[in-house]
């Protein structure tokens, strides 16, 4: 689902699994923006700082869905001021959980949001209308060198995107930097062969002083994309890489860290908003998820609420790709692809690697290039 | 609880409420270490770089602890890939909540932890024995020169820190580097009519790209401590900040947008891993957390729990201040030292206002010094 809209204001929307909705309306109305006792307020802050209650529904003894609508100003056009007025102290409520947002121009338009979405890296990568080809290096313990080879075989099948696998950092056996420069060049000796245009996206799960120095390092390096971690490193962190025009590299956004924000039915942040709508304004141009039937737990209808997410108009910001994930196999593609549609990263790690992983990897690209 | 210390093993401890722990203690050692086909690994990464399961205890049949220890070296020496191997995609796994964490000294020893801890911020004021008196500047919508007015009335009462409210950005109504400017100022000079050391710690829940720029601003603009939002900019950004030896300055480590990590019994990371161990571990010399019987929900065995990581032994990391905070009064200050002992960072905001905010901060002041 999705907030309604309204004329210049932040719109919140919230399932509450308790009694008394009236009460806890007003509680969320007044922590989530001046935290002080409503009746020791000016009058003019009560009425132009405090969130306004837009609705409550109650569907339930047990079960009331909450509107509260913000004055645009109390985000000071940050994200992260937005994300305190989101989820805040709010995320300290037993029984709440955000499950619309609507964001009004005042605050897009300060966001640069996805430099490339769908219809740019279907440019970069000549893919017309095809799904995009995409993997991760792995595992762990493997040396810079085996790593560079593996990237070397995914490239000349033709792949589109080689990430780091997620937890790849600056473990002894393969140190970042070495890893960057080592699969960059397999990457771009791969492309000089091909002809092709694959993009390694180094992991930058990388401490918060060396964040943005390292995404500068990997593109002088030779990496061609980014993978963020925003549940560890902070959404505003991929906000600020996407906004760099200096890097303009395409982004994927990991979801590592953030379950505990969608695993509770009566908490949290709803699928749709946090790996929908954050990770687009937070500037991911791949948005990558549990897919439903994985070796996680996500529901079909909680994808699609991903999906429409990704897609919904959102003030002339890029649609993103959806990399549904998590033991997805070559054999599960045509599923995949009848329940998301074409603008889908197709993101298979490990069952690439069961065989030959340059046959596997061949087959695939071939399967999805002749789609 | 904490996890058993095994000599030079990472060590968490898992709450688990489902069926079969040995297929979830499996796919959890692999998840969080390769990611990878388990088979498929060769002997050396299955057996160096795989997490070992250490115990299974089963309590009944949906209910067991499971105790996996890791490799020191996934780690990789950052905080950034500890909190992935601790959280990263196990976050995503329905049913399981970190309940434990002995970390290494071969891990905490490259981490500078807390600055000042319990007994430098005791040092720093001058405060024997005695609890810290700490507010907050609210509420927002009011402008830097009204807060500014607030945090020279409170600071010539005597209290040993101020620190913005949380919300507390770039709002029109009090942009921050006014804000922090005229605040410092306000602090100083009352500082200077007193004698005392009053702080003011200006909130750096700002962008990624500013933040450590923020802070030596605030530093040169004569703030005297930090406050931190690990939840939204990261808990490396707060190590960051608290390894700083140009800044060193004192940490403030604030809860919002975490409470989605602790609110699911069956999800999570347990209160004492998350506000005292991580808080701890990440540099925060105060780590603020709702109080039992405040506005939010936390017990007073979660609040227990994390008094006890706050102050457990961590390989010679200083143990650090409490400040049990939400809706709390100078009527509930005996309560509070009664339960959480005198360690204690009184943090009192919203209540300070009612009726002569001078008057009150003077009798809780007063109160405080006379213990």
């Amino acid at each position: 689902m999705n907030s309604p809209a309204l004329p210049d204001r932040l719109v919140i929307t919230y399932d509450y699994h308790g009694v008394d909705p009236a009460k806890i309306a007003d509680l969320i109305r007044v922590e989530q923006t001046i935290e002080f006792p409503l009746e020791l307020a000016s009058p003019w802050i009560a009425d132009a700082v405090v969130g306004k209650i837009e609705e409550i529904t109650t569907i339930d003894l047990m079960n009331h869905r909450i509107i509260i609508s913000y004055n645009p100003d109390v985000v000071g056009g940050e994200l992260t001021a937005l994300l305190n007025v989101l989820w805040g102290n709010a995320s300290l409520f037993p029984g709440l959980r955000v499950v619309g947002l609507a964001i009004p121009e005042s605050i897009t338009s300060l966001f640069k949001g996805p430099r490339f979405g769908v219809t740019g890296l279907r440019e970069l990568f000549g893919a017309k209308d095809r799904p995009l080809l995409c993997t991760a290096l792995k595992p762990m313990g493997s040396d810079s060198k085996t790593l560079a080879a593996m990237a070397s075989t995914i490239a000349l099948a033709g792949f589109d995107m080689i990430k780091d696998d997620h937890s790849l950092a600056n473990q002894p056996w393969s140190r970042w930097r070495e890893r960057v420069r080592a699969v960059s060049d397999a990457v771009s000796s791969a492309n000089e062969k091909t002809g092709g245009n694959c993009l390694y996206a180094p992991s930058l799960n990388l401490p918060a002083d060396q964040i943005f120095d390292a995404a500068h390092s990997a593109k002088a390096l030779g990496a061609g994309a980014l993978l963020v971690l925003p549940g560890i490193t902070g959404f505003d962190s991929m906000r600020a890489l996407a906004a760099d025009d200096e890097l303009a590299l395409p982004i994927q956004g990991h979801p590592a860290f953030l379950g505990s924000l969608v695993a509770s039915k009566d908490g949290g942040i709803s699928h749709g908003v946090l790996f929908g709508t954050l990770m687009r304004l937070a500037g991911a141009d791949i948005s990558i998820f549990p897919n439903f039937g994985g070796r996680f737990s996500f529901t079909q209808e909680q994808c699609r609420e991903i999906q429409v997410a990704a897609a919904a108009p959102l003030h002339g910001l890029h649609p993103i790709w959806l990399a549904p994930a998590g033991g997805m196999s070559i054999e599960g593609i045509p599923e995949m692809l009848e329940f998301y549609g074409r603008d889908l990263a197709l993101l298979i790690g490990g069952a690439l690697h069961r065989g030959d992983l340059s046959a596997n990897a061949v087959r695939m690209s071939a399967l999805v290039r002749a789609l």
